[in-house]
């Protein structure tokens, strides 16, 4: 039992769900995630990206949480409760000139994504969010292809940054609870001052026991999403964390509201969750942007042809262009 | 990554499966999925139940599975290969004159599955089966509603019988990592002259990470099944064995081909995985009856109503009567 009272629940049900369904989610459905989340003691709540339409190539048919806007936001969430709220940037997609000072904006919490490579572009990021009041995270993603010695070079520039919180972040769902274990180690013998996070993707069906041993080696932000909604294979259940973290303030009810209510329903319309070509992805440590073509094709139960196309060293696949 | 050299797969997908769908899989069905595991480098494939038609009140309508003959099984598998077969029987339900010497028959391990308040019973049929030539295991089922002194006491009883494999079981779903450890060093303790298998269930999507704890801690026998085929939430997906288990004979490529030829479109009629209601059942540490009775009503996504109904003291529901 992960027994760590420090522990908060980040559940980015509409942020990374949103990678699912284009973020087409009503303004009915995030405020009654909100209501879900807030009233089952969740902490934080990711009500998208802040990316800039932009920078992106202009508006596109994405739903408004892809590019949130403050002024909207105050809209969605008039009565602001006990959950808080975070976005997520990416780098060299954020307009700066997009982020208000943290007392004028709903935000409280702003998270850049980034690759090792970019860790610096990343610190520069948080440098200015930092400043300009809010608590910041710095995720590097795809940590199961970097290289030890960069790994170690992005720790330690990030020790001496402003930085609140550093992710362990399983991209590709591809890690087992002693690869976890390994990292949140390393994670914090280089970062003592840091407090950790975790990401987890669900190819493996590990994403829940991953963040419940993480949290039990004293991770205290803990990623989810409701139904596991998420990219590809998904993530961390919200409904397992808030049943199984022991901390009175978690109540499983609510969220079961929302899944009864809203997840079911778009569960039918969009996929998501544990599939054979998620599951391919995964164990072979490959991101999983070539299951998702194959979801979307006419041979997406053809397993083996898939299976066979990603292991067989003369066929170029887009890992090895 | 488990890298338990001496590891044992055994694949119930038709035994735990037949839970599901009744036993009703072809003999062709049968047969590829024989085929597929012994390519798998599987160990052990359980090909149904050994009780009596008789003392289960006569035959009725489930398939040849469930109350397996001789000489049907070396029809079905006329060329045995190197995948062992084995079958479970139940206390009380198993007619010791249906059970023919070890070298008369295609099987090769014959599991007892007993609560705990029947472990003598079971010890007394692992005598008959040993005497015939079988390996043979005893599992003792639901063991988180054992009080301690109740299993060391089962375990004492099965310390001087021949049983060759003793089993934990988590028949709810309701165990996490931690929990399995304490179980796994308490049966190391008392057992130290037994290899240990596991049975776990996928309640609340741990059945891999359980599997792959116990390997690691030193556990021999693991039981799955493919693409989680099992009674209500599942059980370890024989395709997350194969590709983990750090042992060269394993290969993931004959079950995915299983998976695509059989088990979606199986999937398609027949009910099993990650639901709601079992994660219920699973999260509160109960038999999945009633989750599965609401399964197969109107109200089967009434995850609220279920919930209040299960967790409501004043409520009666099975566990309290």
């Amino acid at each position: 039992m992960a027994n760590n009272r420090n522990c908060k629940i980040l559940d980015c049900t509409i942020r990374d769900g949103g990678l699912v369904n284009n973020w087409d989610f009503s303004v009915e459905f995030v405020q009654n995630l909100y209501e879900g989340l807030n009233d089952a003691g969740v902490d934080y709540m990711e009500i998208g990206y802040k990316n800039s339409a932009k920078l992106l190539g202009g508006a596109d048919s994405a739903g408004p949480w892809r590019f949130l806007d403050d002024r909207f936001l105050k809209q969605v969430i008039p009565n602001k409760k006990k959950t808080k709220l975070s976005a997520l940037v990416d780098i060299g997609r954020v307009d700066e000139n997009d982020i208000l000072p943290r007392e004028e904006s709903l935000l409280d919490l702003i998270r850049v994504a980034c690759y090792s490579k970019d860790v610096d572009k990343a610190i520069e990021l948080v440098n200015k969010f930092h400043e300009m009041g809010y608590e910041t995270s710095i995720n590097i993603m795809a940590l199961s292809n970097v290289m030890e010695k960069d790994l170690i070079e992005n720790l330690e520039m990030m020790r001496d940054c402003p930085v609140d919180i550093v992710y362990v972040v399983d991209s590709y769902g591809s890690l087992e609870p002693t690869d976890i274990q390994y990292l949140v180690e390393k994670f914090q013998r280089y970062l003592p001052d840091k407090k950790l996070g975790i990401h987890a993707h669900n190819n493996m069906q590990l994403a829940f026991a991953n963040t419940l041993l993480a949290a039990r080696l004293g991770v205290e932000f803990l990623d989810s999403s409701v139904y596991g909604m998420g990219r590809a294979a998904g993530n961390c259940p919200t409904e397992l964390l808030v049943t199984r973290l022991k901390n009175p303030k978690y109540r499983l009810r609510p969220v079961l509201d929302i899944i009864e209510r809203f997840m079911v329903p778009l569960r039918e319309k969009e996929e998501w969750g544990y599939l054979i070509p998620y599951m391919i992805t995964g164990t072979l440590d490959e991101h999983p942007r070539t299951a998702m073509a194959l979801r979307n094709s006419s041979d997406k139960d053809r397993y083996v042809a898939f299976y066979d196309q990603l292991t067989t060293p003369e066929v170029m696949h887009p890992k090895n262009n």
